[in-house]
Parts: C-alpha cells; sequence; structure tokens
C-alpha cells in the first residue's frame, strides 16, 4: 500500500531539518492534503526535537491475557523486538498506541538501542516511561507524555509491523517520511518529499524576508501576503545575497 | 495470530444468546481476563441489540488523499467493499474506526447488505450514519452514536480486513466470538466460547433462584453471594425442576 | 457533619414529587445555592425517574490487590453489604464512583434488595451493570450509563458508608433531601427541604398560568418574568380557582 | 455578512423535509463544503426531529456579575428576550452556548413562545432545561442533553442575536437552511438550498433503488456505487413509476 | 456593551504587573465576580509571561468555504488584518477560537507585527503554530498548545472584532483590564482596575509578611488568615519601613 | 484500614529516592499490583520531583453555601488547617482534590508551612495556585496544572483527612509510602516497601549494566530480558565492582 521508497536524497533531508513542520503542513495543504500534522503531541526535550526521516511503524493493540503470555513476548521473534533490528538506519519508529495514557509501550533501554541501530527518532502516539532518562539522552523522542507503568501484558500487544497506522490523527505510510521540531510531528508523503522540501525552503526565505520588513514597521496588509511591490523587493532582496539589513 | 477457529457450535450460540453480557464479563475475569467489555458503545435499538458470532474485522486510518482517490475506492476490490463478500454467514463485522465521532464509516445501504449476507451483526468504534433509517431495521449494531457526513475520502481508509483489531478498548481476533446485548459487546476468545458459555448459563440459573429470594425478603448477607446453606437450597430448587414459586 | 435531620414531612415530599428539578435548582439558586444538579447523570428509563428521600452515601475508591481481598469482600461486615441493612426505608442510595465508567459497582440483584428494603432510589456517579434488566423493574436508578465488568477486585473498594460524598460535581451529606426526575438529579440540603418545596409548589402553579398565557399569545415581555398587571392577573385566576381556560 | 435570504420556496423545503441529513452532507461535501453537520447534538425527542428552516442565531457568552445584573436582564430589549418577537415565522433559532452542558440557556416556556410564533425549531449547542416537559411537546429540539440549572445572571449572557455563530463545530449564518432528523443538523448555505434539496431528493430516489436491489441480493459491487448497466436500469424503473417490486 | 475604557493609569498598570493573578481572582470574588481566570491557557515562555493591558478582541467561526475564500481572505479589510491596524498602542489582542486545538490562527511574523505596533501580549482560546519560533521572542503569548497547521480557509473565520468575546470560560469586553503571568491569565472588569490593584497590592504586601512569619516557624492557625495580633505586627512592620528580617 | 505503619527505614527511604518511579510499578505489577502510578499528574519543577514518604491524606469534597460558611473556615480546627500541624515530619501531603481544574486548594503560603513542618512533598489530584512562586521553593509539588482561583467557600470543603482517598485514579491509604520523581508519583504499600526499595535497586543496577551493554551495540533480543549467559556476563560485572567500561 505504501508508495514506492527511494532512498531520501541528502539535501532533501537538510531541507527538511531545516524547514519548521509549520511551513511543511502549508506546503501539504496547498496541494490538497489536510491532515498531515500530528495532534497532541509534544517533544519530551524541545531542544530536543528535529528529526526528518522515512517511517517504519509499529501498531498496538490491547493485551489479552490468553494471548500475550510470558512466553510469547519472551520470544525472539516478538514484533516489537524484531522491528527494531528490521529497521533500516536513519529511519524513523511511529508507534500507534491508540493514545492510551495509563502505561508506556518503551523506556530508555528501547530508545537507547535506537539510538545505537541510527534510527532518527521515536514518535509515540501514547505516554513514554522513563522520561526522565530520555530527557538526558540526546535522542528525540515525540509522544503525548509519561506514564510509569510498562505495558506489555497488562495493556499492549504488538501484532505486526510496517503496515500502515494512525498515529495522532494521522495516516502514517511505511516509508513516509516523518518531520518533526519543538512544535510537533508532520506527515510529508514520500513522493512529494522532494518538492515539498525545496518549496519550503523558499517559503521560509521569503518569510525571513518579510520578518524582516515587519520587524521595521511594514504592515500586514500589502506585506503578508506579499503585493506585487514587496515580491519585486524580495527578488532584488535574494538577488544582492540576502543582506541581514533592509535597504530602506 | 487467531487461535483456531471450529465452528461455533449451536448449543453454544443458543446459551450465549440467553446470557448476558455482565454474566460473560465475570465469567472472563474468573478466567484471567480483563479487558473484554467494550467501552463506550450502545445498540442503536436497545430491543434489537442482542447477537452473538464469530468476529469478522475491519481496520479503518485516517484518509489521504494522495493515496485514497475515488478510483481507488471505487475499485472492485477496495477493502470495506471486498470485505463484505469475503465473511461468512453468522459472523460479526467489527470495524475498528478509533472512536471517531465526525463522521459515519457505513449506512443503511451497507447494513441491509450485511443482513441479506446472513451477518449477525455490525460493531463500530466510532459512529454511524443513517442511524433513523437503520433504527426501523431488524439487524443489532452497535456504535459510539450518530454522524450523517461520509467519511471514505474525508476521514477514513480501510487498509485492510480480517486483522486483529481495537474496539472499544477490547482487542477483537478475528474468529473471536462476539456478543452483545442491550448493555453493550463483549469479546470472548474462540477457545473460551463453549465453557463460558455453559458457565454463564449455570450463572445465570443461580441469579434467577437468588433473585427470587432476595425479592421475597432474603439480606444479600448469605444469599448473595451464596453460603452452603442457600446453595443447597438451590439445588433443591433445580431438582424440583426450577418451581416459579419459592417453598418458604 | 450532616445537618440534624428531623424526618421528611409527608407533604414536602408530596410536593417534592411533584416539582421539576428545573425547579428546585431554581429555588436553591435563589437561597445562595449554586451547585445542586448533578451534571452527567440520566435516569436508565425516563418514565422512572422520579423520586424524592434523604440521602445515604456509599463512598468508592480504587481497589488494591493487597487490601481488597476476596475474603474481605465476603465477610458479612463489607461496607458495601452492610450499608443496605442499615438504610432506613424510603432513603435513597447516592454511590460516589468518581464518575468511572468501565464498571458498574452494583447489579440487578443489588437493586432488587434496595427496592425491598423500600429504598427510594439509587443515585450512582459511575456506570451501571445489568441495566437491561434494570430497566425492567420499577425503580428509579440515575447513572452515567451502562458497563457490564462487575468492579471488586479489579476497580472499586467500599471504605466506609454514610459520609459526605461528591457525586455529579455536587456534596452529597447523609440527610440531604435527593430529588429526581427524567431530566435528571438535584440536592436539596434538609433544613430547606419544607421551604424550597413550597416555594417550588408555588412557582409552578405561577409557570402553569404563564404557560396559558403564552399559549394564547403573550409575549414573553411582560409575561416571563410577570409585570404588576400579569400578577394581578394570576392571583385572581388562583382565587377563581385555577380554571383550564384563560378568561381572556 | 449573510447571504442575501430570498425566502425559501414551498418545494424546496418539502424537499428538505423529505431527504435525511446524511444525503444533504453528501451533497454538501460533493460541493467542496465539510464542516457541515454538527457534531454531539441530539434531537430531545427522535420522533420529532424533523425541520427545515433559515437560521436566527442567539450568541451567548460567559455571564459577568458586574454587567448582567438582574436589571438588565429583566429589561423588555434584552436580547434574548428581544429576538424571539424580531425572529420571523418559520426560522429555525440557533444558539450558540459554546457545548456548555452545566446549565440550560432556555425551557419549556420559552419554548412553547417559540411554537406560537411559527418557529420550525430550536437547535442548542449546550444543554436544554425543562427537557421532560419538551418531550410532551410536538417541537422539534436539537441539544446536547439535559441540564437543570437555569443560566442567565450565573453562567450565560447573550450580548447580541443574528450574527455568525458557531454550533456543533459548524458556522451558522443567519438566514443559512439549517435541515434537522433524527440523526442530527445539517447547514446548508441559502444560496445552495434549491440545488441541494434537488440533488438530495434525485440521490435518495436512487438509493431507494439500490436498497431494493440489494435486498434482493446484489452485491454492493457494481450496485453502490452503481455501474453503468445499473443506472440504466434505475433509469427504467424511474420511467416505469417507480414500481414497489424490481422485475428480476 | 462595553464599559467606557478610560486610559489606564500608569500606577495602576505597575501595580497588576507587580501582583500574581492568584491575587487578582481572590480581590474579584471578594467583589462578587467568579469567572475571571481563564482555564486551561498557559503562557509559551514561563518566563515571559507577565503583561497587563486593555482588550482587543477577536472573534472566530468554523470556516466555511463558500464564503471565506482567498479573495475575502486576502482583501486588505479582511477583519484579522484590519484589527492589528486598529488596535492601540499597549493593548491585548484576546482570540476566542473557541478552544480549537488542530491549527494554529496565527504564528511568528503575526506576533512580530503585534510586537512592533506596542500590543501588551496576545491571548488565544486554542492553539498557536510557530511556537518555536514564538518561543524566542520577548513576546507574551499564552494559549492552549501547539499546533502546526494554518487555520484560514480549512478551520477559522474572523467575523468582526472588538465585540465580547468568551476565552478560556470567561466573558472578554473590549476594554478589560486582560492581566497575565506564570500561572495564566486573568481578567479584570475596566471599572474595577484601579481599586483591584490597590488591593491586590496590599494583599501581596501582607502575604510577604505572612510568608516571613510562616518561614520562621508560625503555625497557619492565627496567622493565615491573621488574627488581630498578627494584624497589628503586619502593621507595625508596615510602619517601620518592611524589613527583611522579622523581629522575634 | 491502612495497614500498621512502623517507620520507614532509612535504608529503605533512600532507596527508593535513587530508584525510579518506572521500576518501582514494575516491581508492584510483579506482586500482583495493577493500579499503582497515579495518571495526569506531573511535578511543578521537573528538577524538584524527586521524593519518599508515607501519606498523609486530605479529602476534598464540593463546597456548599449552607455549610462552608466563612466562620466555619476561619476555625481553628478547620480540617485542611488542623491536617498540617497534625502530619508527622517526613510525609506527604496527599490531596483528593477529584481531579478538579477550576480552582487550586492550596498555594504559597500553605507549601512554605508545609516546608517549614519538614513536609517530604505535596500531591494533588487537581490543580495548584501560586505556582510561579512555588517553582521558585525547592519544596517538590506534583499536581495537574495551574490555577489560580482559590477554592474554599466557592469549589471545594474538607469533610476529615487521613482516610483512604483517591489521588490520580489510585487509592492511597494513610501510611502507604507515596514516591516521586519528574515522570509522576507511585504508592507502594507500606507493608512492601523494604522488599520494593531492594527489588528495584537490584532492578536498576541491573538495568544499568544493560545500558552498557546495549550502548555498546548489543541487541535487544538476549539482552533485555537478560538471557542467561547475560545474567552470567552481570553476575561477573556486579563481583568486579561495577566497572564502568565492559570488558569486551
Amino acid at each position: 500500500m505504501a508508495k514506492t521508497a527511494t532512498p531520501l536524497a541528502e539535501e532533501t533531508r537538510d531541507r527538511l531539518l531545516a524547514v519548521s513542520t509549520a511551513t511543511l503542513t502549508s506546503q501539504l495543504f496547498k496541494r490538497g492534503l489536510r491532515r498531515t500534522f500530528m495532534t497532541g503531541l509534544a517533544p519530551i526535550r524541545s531542544d530536543c526535537a528535529r528529526f526528518a526521516g522515512p517511517a517504519f511503524t509499529l501498531r498496538f493493540v490491547p493485551a489479552r491475557e490468553d494471548i500475550d503470555t510470558l512466553e510469547l513476548l519472551n520470544a525472539d521473534d516478538y514484533p516489537q523486538r524484531a522491528a527494531i533490528d528490521a529497521m533500516p538506519e536513519g529511519h524513523v519508529m511511529v508507534m500507534d498506541c491508540r493514545g492510551e495514557m495509563e502505561c508506556g509501550p518503551a523506556g530508555d533501554i528501547f530508545v537507547r538501542r535506537l539510538e545505537v541501530r541510527g534510527a532518527a527518532a521515536l514518535v509515540v502516539d501514547g505516554a513514554m516511561r522513563d522520561t526522565p532518562e530520555i530527557a538526558a539522552m540526546d535522542f528525540p523522542v515525540h509522544c503525548r507524555g509519561a506514564a510509569a507503568p510498562f505495558v506489555i501484558l497488562s495493556h499492549h500487544a504488538v501484532p505486526d509491523f510496517n503496515q500502515v497506522v494512525a498515529c495522532g490523527g494521522v495516516a502514517v505510510y511505511p516509508g513516509d517520511i516523518v518531520v518533526g521540531d519543538a512544535e510537533g510531528v508532520v506527515v510529508v508523503p514520500r513522493h512529494l518529499a522532494d518538492e515539498v522540501a525545496e518549496a519550503g525552503w523558499e517559503q521560509e526565505r521569503m518569510e525571513r524576508f518579510i520578518q524582516m520588513k515587519v520587524s521595521v514597521g511594514a504592515t500586514l496588509v500589502g506585506t503578508y501576503p506579499p503585493s506585487e511591490a514587496v515580491l519585486a523587493e524580495y527578488r532584488a532582496w535574494v538577488e544582492a545575497g540576502e543582506p541581514g539589513e533592509l535597504n530602506r
């Protein structure tokens, strides 16, 4: 069901890491995509929130005592454990925990393993445990909050991985490009990633210019969105090498 | 992942249709199963709420404009449409719509088709549309409420069917026995169905006796749970053919 | 902590059963009482919702596996079981279950015992189980909804009874007069019951007159609230024996 | 701000009263309108829920003790009271109470006045009081639930009327056509009313035909949405006078 | 509808900036005002949360595709853009977004313009976008959280400005004095501002004294609220020039 | 109802202060206790969140204007004020405010008094006021958020103290050991405290070892949970004095 997942170009990744999730949702909205930003998630550390990479998904369902036995969970091929070794470097693990806040599906050892495996980030539609320890790592984790109780056996089971899931009200297909910053997480369809990264980068350059105009007193009317005159001024500013001060 | 699904014996089905979901959750709790009753669902018609049958599941994720095009949705093999023809007679269709209340994943034509196909019931973790028309049919539908807007294209997509899903906070594995009454819906693991149906039927016979005792003035202490003396009295009552009046 | 609880006069009870909870909240608001109506509760049967009687309270806390053992629960003096026999006739049992919806603290046998004991009603800040069976009885039960799972051992414990509790956001002191109708439940302080019953009865007589005026075309301005002229007309109508047709 | 409000044609009103809100949301979605169905509202009586008429809006804000004095509220020109006399016959009063459930902005006398004034319905984004009495009238009221406490002075104030408001997550402009049935309430922009009524009526005729096909065993694939062959069959059925039995 | 808005005295503003919102709600409660603190809002930066100034309000309703076209939104006199230029210096922009969390009604360029215009703060009953960028500015913004998606066209429309609105469950009349600190936002009616600022300042001086007493071991009984003896001690402390150490 | 409360051993307290709440919930789950972590609470300051001590509980019910008069509240023996002086040193005050967020039951003076009295922490199932001032103290307070309005008279009353209460969905018996860290708060039954502290301390030593293994590339399979080989390696590491680098 996922679109073909050609590797993400270095330049695209760099641009996605440089533009905000707000800009990306605007670019996606222009292309007809309305539900792209995950509602209700936040980074554990706002100063360690930026990431961009292809999605690798994990699906959780409520636990069942007759099925989710200790034997099953400790099996080497249990999906949650198997997934982490199947996930290629640079990917973002996305866990669909259906928004449950009473327990955390993973803790600091799991996050350390993700980090060692070269993962880009962890995104959880639910709570995380060991959040104080995770806050001390330099690895971006976005989730709905903190909950100490462990989940396996009592709350969650993992039936499969790398299927399309829902996270924060957004569909995530394996291979979609997931991007995060301190505001939250946005999902970019794989086939739009290059185009949206480029257009987002352009939009932010323009907005930097508009910010400079507004900072020195320009009214929003005429400036944001820009009039033809302001657009011409902008193009001149770009050609002039984007000087830090406006020539008033 | 689902346990083997031998056909449900006629006697088991009859007993499950005769006992309440309250009794079944008690029997399952005794066997170590804690999350078996779907929270937040109710029948559209309280006088058309009873059913029992194996689960046939449908999973929904949020729609995505670049994937869920009209072409895809109108394809003959679109999972939601394909599922209804793949579902064997007597089964219960369980739709995991993640609790979304802004739209309904199905309406009266879909329900009519389920009825014609010999389905036992429809259970939806979300809203339904055409609820006034469905209330006029004699087919049990349990859901979270009513919402007129249709979902395909704007809200939901159906990536697959007959996978384990979550519904009302409970895991549903294809083939699990789903039972409903006016109180709500309970999930009985397939391999426990015979045992639980039998034990539930016994429990309700005992509770009918206790109700008769309490109705004529017995205190709860000693009667509920029953003392040894009351148990003896009960056994005598059963042997006497369960007379409608107690011999005081 | 409860005010002295002199028996409720027959006339007061009759009047409380005749006026609506809407009228009673207005009368209590006039006397400075703002939080008197229970938010979120509804009768299981809207045609079996009316009651009035002194409160007898039961407090629930979350269950704890090391304390709430089967032995404790089956003891004859376990508070939930003891309370029902300690409760005087004509009282209303009020259960503070902290709004929990995942399980029901009582079912049909418990309600039958309440009925046999001459209780006036059962009011539950949470769900009830066996609601289809209870809907077939003629005993008023107000609660937040239906949930089949039983609670003792897994969810709730009962540490004491006849203490002040919270129910639907309202304080309930033992002996307070609790009144219900199809709209919901209101708590009347014991010492205000006679006065509020009388004033409410008067208010409704006036509102019947206003309804008649409005039904034949009177504007709200001048009529509701009534002008001096309408008040005079009202007094004449009362003196004339409250005729069914207005003398226009 | 409202579009010009030419009177609603008799034929349009009749058709809107005959089609379901589910059909209307589909027709509006086809014309690019996504947020048209009010989420969370339900009729007080499901058998007295149908209506169609132009919106007449009332806006509520939280009460303020220094402004919303008894004097102000009893003034003849207080907006809530003035509005009811300013509202033309056949209109639907829409009250934006911001979803508040702790009190009701109006009760049975207000509803009686609406009925006498020839209003089509009352739609409230919040609770209503006197719901048992209103359930005994033959006047459609849709709201979020019941709450006995009155609101003026303690909860709500009415700063103005006939301004654009929000109700159930939908914008309502004065003059918009508001339509209700047992499922809920939909808002139809005035300038689309004729077109949508006509198209909705056509859609439901087609769906009646599809229902008949499905009832006798047609698969959803090919029938719903209809294939070219089924469309031809449908047109023949219409030309044949829509016979009650299908010619198989 | 707003009370006359004489300019806010420098001294009053200074005192409002020096007392906490907790103290102000207490002072307003003493004067009969109960709903004055906005529930659910928090500053984007707790170290940039203090402000005081007259309210300038903006009202949002759900967007409608047939009305809120790109042409309308880009018009020079669109209310959201017009409002920012109409707002006098030192005012607080209050946006009633009905608590919606799926999108942000404004971002960093809008906030920069507010800052350049000399606004005192921005208060939003909903989410904000560009929150990481806003967190880097020195301008107080209080809201419900972060959401990257832009709203105009898809979610919100702005029908008018400087009307009474609701924000965090509190009525805000244009010209009301809005005060914020790290705890949240309180609304002070314009005509009470001087009095409440003065009394709040007095209250906090007394509480500083009580804090000193409690810090060296005074019991709450007798000290908080203060007995006559403690009051006398307090007055002596004030006369002595409020020394930093208590004379024990 | 509470288990006997022998004083907490110094060593147990030290160990509880050294292990995480995540570890403690795991240890309690192993001993059959499922509901031990308070859902929805967080520390006001994440860097001042650690504490461990016996519970001293305070119960709140909604205020009632005819009972909770100013005279009662100012009485020297009002439970909230009396409790603080009755509470032994080193205890944790637990306030059951039923999750109410509209007001705070206590502020900075109350917290200062707790600190002076040698309390270990304050845990509130509701909001706190004066949170900016409390954030400047070095005293751990966990709650649901901030709300400036004071509660007594308008919202809460305190009927008793040191009874079993509910807090964050967990039962708290007086004398239970309450432990907090930046993740939240866990309740340890008094009689399990020594055992759980010891086992938790052991578990964390093992997890430090596993973290080291994972940090240098060990897969989760075989390492977490540890295989027999890894367990042997772990025991060797312990015997070697827990060296900071693994001998690979």
